[in-house]
């Protein structure tokens, strides 16, 4: 527990394993568990219940990423909320925030001032974009590119395999570009690409790649107007 | 720990912070976390590994509710499961159930006997009425009205912000009437009102208000007959 | 805490009640709680603040299931994420993979090599084969069947009760059958039956049986051809 200075917070039962570093001013909830490779900024909130800087699994079913840097960086002015899990090879810039119960795995990027919502999971090797919202139970796929100010709305579900684990494919998630707007429970198929401003009504299924400055919608998601 | 009777039966590990009250024949889960501001009736059941009591957010990207009420109120014969999350400024009424890994925010009311299910998410500012079911992995969006006797199916979505962040926009959650059912995995949109016992398909996204006693099903739903 | 070996690996503030047996090599991480009943194999590994051997409820809105087996079994070689909840009756078998925040309930039983994704949620009664993939967010509701080598996509949504509550309906899952695969955000409905390897597209609602070796979608999902 070296590199722990003294004004911080710490709840009951905290755990806080060997070579973890904290920087000013953080309070850490009740029962929270930050393992080994996680190091934190300054100004940093994090709830109850939380475990931060999770391994990856070795698992054979699972994926693994080589060379995984082996930290995880939560930067200053961050807030995490309660029950949370975040692995470690992780980027959490600075004024991020994370909602309660959501998971974030290995090897994923969240840039600066980013709020990913409550119940979210965003799998591995997936890169999010400064000043997005990911809202509450938003499914971020792995190998996913979200540019910045992006809206991402409630129970939006991505999938990054073609063939359902029945043909070897190299996994790609969506690539949704900057300030584009997906509207909730809206499924995104593998690869697709939604262009710039771009806007997906609630409910669609987007099998195709959208151009810039669109609004699309339905199943499967076609052009209505330009905004 | 004033105000904590002696019958009750709390598990290791747990934290119960100053100024809780706890009625007669309460039993709190291992590792559960009851914080300041928290009222606990009689006979109630708590799981492991819950958060209760959370203090609602300041982060400049939350939407912030003002005057909250500082007290969570978990009325008399009310189970928790596991791993449960619930804000302050909240009421859970009598002889409810909450399903593990739920979570329900600020300034939200839940009426007697009501089931939220598994997973489910209750955002802010929210009201649920009694009697009512919430299946599992249910989303109820903030600024939601949901009458007596209303069944919402799994995965149910809903959304509260025409603009997705756009504009300024007065947030307007679905008025779902007494003892309409909400179909598996339906998309509501924001501000929708649902008639009086009124059906909606599974899968089905509502884009405008239907009135009571229809059957509605389809992207978007319509109507297909009357019960 | 009898018939615990040696050479297991404790996290700190664990808790492990009494009559729990473990096996060789296991590893079990910080704020776990193991309660009575659970029968873990060797070689488990199980991560932090997970509560396992949960007694069903006996709330009278909830579903009973009589003579339940009053054990949790999980054995060899099985990994067990964060945050995972299991109930008693319940077989987990070996080599199983279970995800972070993901939720099984009572008198469930999960083949050998199967993984359990991220956030999904199993509810009582059902049956999953072997070597199957159940991708994060995916929902198993009660009474389901599902058979070998089956592979459900992210945020898949089930419902077993035709009438949401209404009548007294004798529950019924899908039954999904051998080597079929789901696209990711499709909602079955209740009873329905799945060939064997037939592919379901992303999105779609599938209303009717569908025979062995179709690729169905849409809304409601038809045959488009045969692979």
């Amino acid at each position: 527990m070296s590199n722990i200075p003294k004004d911080i917070k710490v709840g009951k039962n905290v755990v806080i394993e060997e070579g973890v570093k904290i920087g000013k001013n953080v309070v850490i909830g009740h029962n929270s568990i930050i393992l080994e490779g996680t190091q934190i900024g300054s100004n940093v909130k994090i709830g109850s219940n939380c475990v931060l800087g999770i391994q990856p699994s070795n698992n054979k079913r699972m994926r693994r990423i080589n060379n995984i840097n082996n930290k995880l960086i939560i930067e200053n002015n961050t807030t995490i909320g309660n029950m949370v899990s975040v692995y470690l090879g992780t980027l959490i810039s600075q004024n991020t925030f994370i909602g309660d119960h959501a998971s974030i795995r290995e090897s994923v990027s969240v840039g600066e001032g980013t709020v990913i919502g409550r119940a979210s999971i965003v799998e591995l090797n997936s890169e999010i974009g400064s000043n997005c919202t990911i809202q509450t139970l938003g499914y971020i796929t792995g190998d996913t590119i979200i540019e910045d100010n992006v809206f991402i709305g409630p129970c939006v579900s991505m999938s990054n395999d073609k063939y359902m684990g029945a043909k070897a494919y190299n996994l790609k998630g969506p690539h949704i570009k900057k300030g584009a707007k997906i509207g909730n429970n809206t499924s995104l198929l593998p690869g697709i690409i939604i262009g710039e401003n771009t806007i997906v009504g609630a409910g669609s299924v987007v099998t195709r790649d959208v151009g810039n400055n669109q609004v699309v919608v339905g199943i499967p998601a076609k052009k209505i107007n330009t905004p």
